[in-house]
């Protein structure tokens, strides 16, 4: 597996509900079979109506078709004069012929005339073109003084003129439904007037964090107790990935409080930081397998192996372990594409990749994925030295990542591998 | 000039004020000189204190320095038996050594005795080790029965701790300024207490379209109106690049609307869209003259030629072509790059880059730059056959774009170019 998108095996069956807690874990979930799982169960969000300033950056849930024609009618795409193509043949420097101007034609405000032999309408960029004429002469071109234009070059029917429907035609698709809405995206809904648009609900993420020792983000760390990093993390990654993150209060290391928290999560997607592993205070596991179905429970991924997914009332709930490192490497793997999917987006990771070469050895061991931290100087692929579990400030130091795949002891110095960009 | 991030030249001297309408351009602007008049004229805007959870893929203002340690206290790694690590030399599976359980530790909520010879203290990750132990022995390893726990393995000082401050040291330094903030980095910033935090300001930019011609978004294009497509994908565009965007209402054209419009706009930065070139309804240059600098206008560039630049009161005034594939170069070459540059972002080009081979020529014209839309299939550059400047459609098929050097007629085909991708 050289990252988590390859194909995913068949999806395992639910794990039995039992308490593992001390006694480690009897065997792991191979991480595309978690992957399989997150896929087969998850479908993108139901559609709703928004205004386009607000649909930037989402992601339409239906084709978009036009009933208009843009450009709406044919409309000069020079400032110059409108006037009958053929009566200009024969133009040159030596033979400039003369043109009576009979008026305006402005961007919304169009000749009423129409333009007969020998006439031509001064005309502005965007303006109608009006009748009887079909070409439009640059000003460039022309010299107008007392009512009347010289015209000392040749102008072909058609020249300069945007033809109604040349930039899209009635009936034709506009945009396919998944499209991620570009900048430029809206600018085309706005003019073929398709406003509101039906965009892919964002998925409404609940972020609870359990410990005794945390203190909300904001604080100071003070005595024994630490801040909680993890939430505001996973709320800006729940952001990235097209959700919309809500942070909950703390959770004290209690079953009742995990459970009534759990319970109580108005969500589409629930995640949970700390207490996901097989400690006598990792409640989250037991409880969410008594709740509804805890599906996997322990991935064969370093350093997120006390991880765990499973479902409540139908809606995923991830169990992310809560050294921060390990989080954010299960957030991206698992509960990021959980995420991407309920919101219409591509599964796969939202970094940047790059084939590079290591600079030193990196060693794994067979039987499980692993998330490395590494730095990229002058093209060449680091591992970072310090890379605990625990140690957050090695994904800030880090440019990126590389997963080295569960068949591999790791990989030489010299080898290629595909580095993952946090930026 | 492979692109428009290519060593600046010196900036221009400023056009004196002149009416050059219906007269067309005297002569253009180059690119690069356009990029090092804006590089030399915006700094980043100051800093504003903001919370963590509003700081996400905001800009740091200043040096973040730690005046804690993470963690802040030597803290148990593993589930396990905080013990005196020398008393469990010579411990094995024939030679197992006991001890007695004197209580345990819990995250925020330590043990506050003191481990003595014999002794050892049941530990969960995170939680503080207790005085006297040096090393916490996994719990895998270990087998508790009646207050007593049976150690069948050795465990050397310091292992399975994490010691104070070796994810951060107090005054260290954390994040530099510049820093664009990763969900990670707010997780370091939650732990050391450094909230709120000190981010760049975002420009606020105001976004002025005019035309007589034109419908707000949101409507239907009605007769010989159409509707205003240039004011949403800027505010996209703005916000994308870190601006606070604002799109005021439509201005007709005439010159009292533009210059009052222009007078009025409180921002950092103002978006003209529209009547920016040198036709007898293209106020916006002549007023920006008169009430304030214009700086450049026209530019030697396709299709974004009727664009210009200027200041009022000291902010920039970019003046964009209202044909939106022009409006949508303009911005992305010359005033996306001031937005980034005041909201302290790296000023080049958003958009990941790829060297490939193209597929079929591009022809250009020396002395000027070329935008040129292209397709990517299979690994090949595929330009847009039909791309007029008001063909925004372009913009929505291309996979991204191509910029053709001043000095180059062009590429044939198996060249090999640099393509810009929009997504």
């Amino acid at each position: 597996m050289s990252q988590p998108q390859d194909p995913p095996r068949s999806p395992p069956r639910p794990a039995p509900a039992r308490d593992v807690r001390m006694r480690g874990f009897q065997d792991r979930a191979e991480v595309t079979d978690v992957l399989a799982l997150i896929d087969a169960r998850l479908r993108p969000l139901p559609g709703e109506a928004l205004s386009l300033p607000e649909a930037a950056g989402r992601v339409l849930a239906a084709d978009v078709v036009s009933d208009t024609a843009v450009p709406p009618f044919d409309r000069a795409a020079m400032d110059g004069y409108a006037l009958r193509a053929d009566e200009t043949f024969g133009a040159g420097p030596y033979n400039p012929l003369e043109f009576q101007v009979i008026g305006e034609a402005l961007p919304g405000r169009p000749f009423a005339g129409h333009v007969r032999p020998g006439q031509a309408v001064r005309i502005m960029t965007g303006a109608p073109l009006p009748d009887g004429a079909d070409a439009v002469l640059p000003a460039e071109q022309a010299h107008e003084h007392a009512g009347r234009v010289t015209v000392s070059e040749a102008v072909s029917p058609a020249r300069h003129v945007g033809r109604r429907g040349e930039d899209i035609a009635p009936g034709s698709r506009v945009l396919p439904a998944g499209r991620v809405l570009r900048p430029q995206d809206l600018g085309v809904l706005a003019s073929v007037g398709a406003s509101p648009v039906q965009v892919i609900r964002r998925p409404a993420v609940v972020i609870l964090a359990t410990g005794d020792e945390l203190l909300p983000c904001g604080s100071r760390p003070e005595g024994f107790r630490i801040v909680d990093s993890n939430s505001v993390m996973l709320a800006a990654l729940v952001r990235r990935d097209g959700g919309l993150p809500a942070m909950a209060a703390l959770i004290p290391d209690r079953r009742d409080a995990v459970r009534a928290a759990l319970q109580g999560a108005a969500a589409d997607l629930v995640l949970v930081s700390g207490g996901s592993s097989v400690g006598q205070e990792d409640h989250a596991p037991r409880v969410l397998a008594e709740l509804g179905e805890l599906s996997i429970h322990g991935i064969a991924l370093r350093p997120a192996s006390p991880a765990g997914l499973g479902f409540l009332d139908g809606r995923p709930v991830f169990l992310l372990p809560g050294n921060p490192v390990s989080c954010l490497c299960a957030y991206d793997l698992f509960a990021g594409r959980a995420v991407r999917r309920l919101a219409g987006r591509h599964p796969d990771l939202p970094y940047r990749g790059a084939t590079l070469p290591l600079a030193r050895k990196i060693a794994s061991a067979v039987g499980r994925v692993d998330y490395v931290r590494v730095e990229v100087r002058d093209g060449r692929v680091e591992p970072l030295a310090t890379s605990g579990a625990s140690i957050l400030s090695s994904t800030t130091r880090a440019d990126g990542f590389v997963l080295v795949p569960r068949d591999s002891e790791g990989h030489a110095a010299g080898d290629l591998v595909r580095v993952f960009f946090y930026d």
